[in-house]
């Protein structure tokens, strides 16, 4: 396809949305990806530039001069453009800011660049439509006309005081049904949802989900009206943090993805790997100490993954059920009432796997004393890796960490520790 | 707070958000629900049946009559009202329609209980407003004044021809700034996203997030606009899909809440922890065969929870990568590449563990046999565990099963056996 054949490439991306242009893309080398966004026009190369993956777009615009990467963050929107530059050096960024040509958009920029990016100040765009609670209907409409070319998606018109204070909202429906001469301040919503600059962001996404938003206006502390926030930036949010969670769950520790170097994924799965073999020597120690038991009952020794895989899988179950309490707003009722159910179910689950074990053992084996010991142990095993299963996350989210890595590898890890302690113990009581 | 005071709980809910009603009405039981629900004005008492979460929802519905339901989905969207009558019994279903007074929402209603709940049908809404092809932009913001009374959020005008083919749409913000005798013809955009009702939610979640879309069109086999689905429904599919996701990897087998009834909650835990405790036992059977062995070298039992648990968690690591790859699009780049590069990642982490447990094993053992077959075997463990890891989500993607399953219960017990069998066999060959 790269053989240059300009003209046949140009048919074939016109009319192509730009969000399957950068699919395309994210297949081929910077050259390639420069050469085709030197085909299209500047309006959809900018958008393809902020829908492209980040690693493919870090490459490629490399290769742009700061004045060709002007051109492009004239036609991006201003979150956009402001993520894009954050991946810059800071000399670039101030190159590119500097011959840029539309100066609205480079200041929205400059005021972007303070937000941290995981808060409401950094999900926002400045590019919106706003009138004055003191217009009637037929100027504001001017003004949607007006400062409506700008705005993408422009589904609400913000009401706002002499200075900006953010007051309500009309929505474009409203606006089309209503007459010229109706006062706006009789026809906004006064009552709207709306968020704080330096709000986080999964707030964000918790309120919008919560309303069923599609866009939420972000105000400043003394209740200035500086952005608003589309559903579409959120839904990424809700998207990464499963990913994050996922992530939590299955122990690795920074974002990783199939294109980063050896490594990088290496790192990236060590240091649990680490913490669960620390354990495991940790375990090895532990059985050191019933040497001589192990050697009298060597059979004993069988029913050791038994024993740990079954409290991690119980561990990992109780965790993952309270993350997602914890996520989909948490608990309602007591906690006592709480602790009283896991405490059932554990009994439940504990007794059906041990008698299960136990009949199995009386069949297939002829040492009832360990059969017993083993399902004894079991038992135990569930309702102490029930309960920790139900407090670490609880106790995660108290502190402010994410709660999902509760179900990750450091308490399967404690599980099977705890798992060994305690059939070993049970052996030790009962089989003397 | 339940004390009937009438007045004070009016002033309480009036302008507060029905989604704010619905939160509190879940922590209370069901008289009382209908009690507040009787309070409200029946717009807002119906958004708010729309909005409170469906357990709490099932229990006080059943305390109204057809007739005072009616009364509700008269004024609830079409997609929630076929929604909530999908949970009653078709008897009861019918005695609602029957005595609700809209009758084009009976229709709309009527049509979309055809639809699967988990295909595009059983997320769309019917209401929308449509323009024909050969109107001007004085009948489309008429018909928009007209049909748009029962629109709830109205983003976009739909352009359909005289068969009510789709052809394309008309944002609002063009309809606001265009003049009244422009012709329809000149002003919608042609090539528009757009799903068919038998498509999987799943994909319609994939498309608008792939488009960054706040709404989307669906048509039936013959290209007839049928309905839309907002936003707000498809960031609920993405929100369940990962809780799906993370209930496939912990091991629970059903949707769990915490409110649901012990056996339930038990039931659900229970078929992957007899998976689990059967894998466990068939590693007890396959020890059994290694019993001189072990009673002749006790400490070789000492290294059974490192190397298990080791695998389990580098099964789990790659599997994750794998179905976070697979969900954000599939890969790129070849095959065999993937496989390479996997290859090189698991010698890295092998290698590295390998070596920190040798180097532990020399310091606090002095079996320096022992210290080599446990490094043999955990550097091959880490390989094997990589590879499957890698391998079962494409597997089970391929089957249309799905992938986050690889990195539950299923596959970590797989995983132990392979381990242990790994281990016994590395023994049994260096150590005689």
């Amino acid at each position: 396809v790269e053989q240059q054949e300009d003209t046949y490439l140009i048919n074939e991306f016109d009319g192509m949305h730009s969000a399957d242009i950068s699919s395309v893309m994210e297949g081929l080398n910077a050259e390639e990806c420069k050469y085709i966004l030197e085909l299209l026009n500047p309006e959809v190369g900018a958008n393809v530039i902020s829908e492209i993956d980040e690693d493919t777009r870090k490459n490629f615009l490399e290769l742009f001069t700061p004045q060709e990467l002007a051109k492009y963050m004239d036609q991006t929107d201003s979150d956009d453009a402001a993520d894009i530059l954050n991946e810059f050096p800071v000399k670039s960024k101030e190159e590119v800011l500097a011959s840029m040509n539309n100066h609205e958009k480079v200041q929205y920029i400059i005021d972007l660049l303070h937000y941290e990016e995981d808060c409401a100040g950094g999900l926002m765009a400045k590019e919106l439509v706003k009138a004055n609670i003191n217009w009637n209907v037929k100027q504001c409409i001017d003004e949607v006309r007006r400062q409506g070319r700008d705005v993408d998606k422009l589904y609400t018109v913000y009401v706002v005081d002499d200075y900006n204070v953010l007051l309500g909202r009309i929505s474009m429906k409203k606006l089309l049904m209503a007459t010229d001469d109706i006062k706006v301040s009789d026809l906004y919503e006064p009552q709207i949802a709306k968020v704080y600059s330096y709000q986080d962001e999964e707030e964000v996404a918790d309120i919008m989900q919560h309303y069923d938003l599609e866009v939420i206006p972000v105000i400043n502390v003394q209740g200035r009206l500086i952005g608003r926030i589309t559903i579409d930036d959120v839904v990424d949010v809700i998207t990464e943090q499963a990913e994050k969670d996922q992530q939590a769950m299955s122990g690795l520790s920074e974002d990783v993805e199939e294109t980063d170097s050896f490594w990088q994924m290496a790192k990236a799965r060590l240091p649990w790997l680490i913490v669960g073999m620390s354990g495991g020597l940790l375990g090895a120690n532990f059985l050191g100490g019933f040497e001589a038991e192990l050697s009298r009952i060597p059979a004993m020794a069988f029913f050791i993954p038994l024993i740990t895989a079954t409290g991690g899988n119980v561990g990992i179950q109780s965790s993952t059920i309270v993350v997602q309490t914890l996520a989909s707003g948490g608990f309602q009722g007591s906690v006592w009432n709480r602790y009283l159910r896991v405490f059932i179910v554990a009994i439940l689950n504990g007794l059906t796997l041990a008698s299960l074990v136990y009949g199995f053992n009386m069949v297939f084996s002829d040492n009832h004393e360990l059969a017993i010991v083993v399902s004894v142990a079991l038992f135990s095993v569930i309702m102490i890796a029930s309960f920790m299963g139900t407090i670490t996350p609880i106790i995660l989210n108290k502190f402010g960490i994410n709660p999902a890595l509760a179900s990750g590898p450091f308490i399967t890890t404690c599980n099977d520790l705890i798992g060994l302690g305690v059939y070993f113990m049970v052996a030790k009581l009962m089989l003397h």
